[in-house]
């Protein structure tokens, strides 16, 4: 067998191969993650992921909600911080809370410990910065993105949606758009728990689907409740001792426990503490030590 | 080293590598959107998902929206008009408003500027095609499907993401029936909105998730509005101008803007308009040129 | 040509293709599905699927439903029972109704006819068993997952969820647990409907989106049903005879037929039978045969 029907055959297997795999398997198991506040009764959603497929086929896009409260800018931020680091590194995170789309609030990608993030500079991706200074970060150019139109009103389409896609598909960051000082970014005001002597103040930050309040009060500034025993309150919410899990309770009494944030939950066993004990966010919560 | 051996290495791998791509990664990429009014309580969405999975494995399957209210085809097709083109060209598109499911209403395929697009004939597909005639289209033949079972009550899961697998899966629209006039299919009846001198007069189509009104005033019938001025009146709802974005207006302000879809909006910046004004969908709208 | 040069460039492609189907392409195609009352409202599910896609990327994942209502073993069963068979073997169905998250319940994945499933050892899998034995169970051992935490709140991301994502990219059963004997499952108890003479005793299971009322009324027991002529009952709700579809009744009107799952279904053509007729889960029906 010669050289030249080996190539025959060689050469354009390798071609075949590489081609195929560069217009959809070299990105396949790119992650791409959408954190709106969009809902799902309209395409809005559908409408970002088409124009992430159209960009990069063989996209895995996964939906953390998009039922952030409308315009809130925190529980988006909350929402983000929650989730992002479950993903594989690499994986792009594209949030859309856009109170000040079509006003000039800046429009940005970031890096952070190996994964990117794409959305408005308005707080709302603080929430997997936590204050940290990203790796990189860019104001997003539309230029770059070579996109058709871009509206007034749906940048999440138009912009995001696309950045992420060509970051998704392997774009790097400078190359779409132009560098941004880390120490502009907007930052999010989320409430912060403190002990002050034998008391914890919190704040319940989010009510989660199953109506427990879920506080900011870290499991760290709960050492040693189990040995000396607390008082949890909250209004009408009421409990003593932290429990290992819900199992723990009776059935319809309130307990307090960590939740899978690693921070304090006010909760009712097979109930909703929410509704029961009428929990809302920013309602104040105080932890006494025995 | 011999044709023999190189034989021996060669052949297998082509051949493995043909065969793997050809059982999932021929279609890698091939996207299939669903848009239903199953909502998403039920595990309908799932059932016809699985049954497209186990035709074409390697799908990408995007949802558009499944809270399309029971039975409404004009909402449907609504819906499909602002949501398909984002998409790239080859994306299916099974559509299943279907208030006739079991009649005599036939089930149709057809493509249209290089989508597919699957359904009932009743209207809901025109939603894409807005009058035109597609290029091809075929009355569905549960034959060609070798479907187990098609129930009375469900062709979503027994008949159409069946054919909308099959043809992501790369068979051919007309090997899944026998053609149909395109003259004969079933068109959905959008108000259309007009210009009588001064006046434009329209109607509110969809409430969208913020509670914003969406007009059927395509944007080129509001030509000179910005330089002229105009006043919009729905019921309660007033306001002059038109906004470049929301963050034009001041917050709780009624404003009127160029929506994502490219026509006119009525909004409440930072509110829901449809709650403060109750806007309902089939509402009257005017625009009044100074 | 000499085997060396062959070697050179045969040897590499030869792992660089297996090497990226490895981590990729094995599992492309591979399917879990998703059942939880987690709802959409926090990003529980989008967790539970970056844990997955970090274990095994490529997956493809799919939502049955996240509307279980909360804790209701019995509604998860029956969406898993109605929905598994869809989809194609090897698929991996993550179900996670878990009010005994915490305590100690097990924490199972077993195999059967072609299909895994993972979930507490509540009862919630039975929907799929319905009673029957499965081919092999076992008791995932959290240290055979190698998962870096587990919080006692959240099992669906921390436990079940790697197990699904292993077994989808292709680790063994018996590799993540020890055996458990199939008759120590813990089962759900479905109400069974029955016939006694002329009489057919019934419950509803489910009222779905439409606000249809499926029972447990299978077709079987409603042989003859059609030519004997049969009275429906449940409360308010009254009909005559079997319909062939919802489009047999005239609009507005009540009629019986058999649904999607192959069993009674109570519907108003049009409507919701449930808000008219106020149609409850767990009400009882019965069918007169004339």
């Amino acid at each position: 067998m010669g050289e030249t029907t080996v190539g025959q055959w060689f050469g354009p297997l390798v071609r075949w191969a590489l081609v195929t795999r560069e217009s959809v398997d070299d990105v396949a198991g790119s992650v791409v993650t959408l954190l709106t506040d969009f809902g799902l009764s309209d395409t809005f959603v559908g409408q970002m992921k088409g124009e992430m497929l159209s960009r990069t086929p063989g996209l895995t896009l996964v939906d953390l909600t998009h039922q952030v409260p409308p315009q809130s800018i925190l529980i988006g931020a909350l929402h983000l911080r929650a989730a992002w680091s479950a993903f594989p590194p690499g994986t792009v995170h594209l949030v859309v809370v856009d109170p000040g789309v079509g006003s000039d609030r800046r429009a940005i990608a970031l890096s952070w410990q190996g994964h990117y993030f794409v959305g408005p500079d308005n707080g709302v991706l603080d929430g997997a910065l936590d204050g940290a200074e990203p790796d990189d970060v860019i104001e997003i150019d539309p230029r770059q993105l070579h996109a058709e139109r871009i509206s007034r009103t749906f940048h999440g389409r138009d912009l995001f949606a696309p950045a992420a896609a060509e970051l998704a598909g392997g774009r790097s960051l400078s190359d779409l758009g132009s560098v941004v000082d880390p120490r502009s970014l907007v930052r999010v005001d989320v409430p912060r728990a403190f002990r002050d002597g034998d008391t914890v103040h919190g704040t319940i930050l989010i009510i989660d689907h199953y109506g427990n309040g879920i506080t900011n009060i870290a499991a760290h500034l709960l050492e040693g409740a189990v040995a000396r025993g607390i008082e949890v309150q909250c209004g009408e919410f009421r409990c003593s001792g932290l429990a290992a899990s819900y199992a723990a309770a009776e059935s319809d009494e309130a307990l307090a426990l960590i939740s899978s944030m690693d921070t304090l939950e006010l909760a009712v066993r097979d109930g909703a503490a929410a509704t029961r004990y009428d929990l809302q966010t920013g309602a104040e919560v105080t932890v006494q030590f025995s």
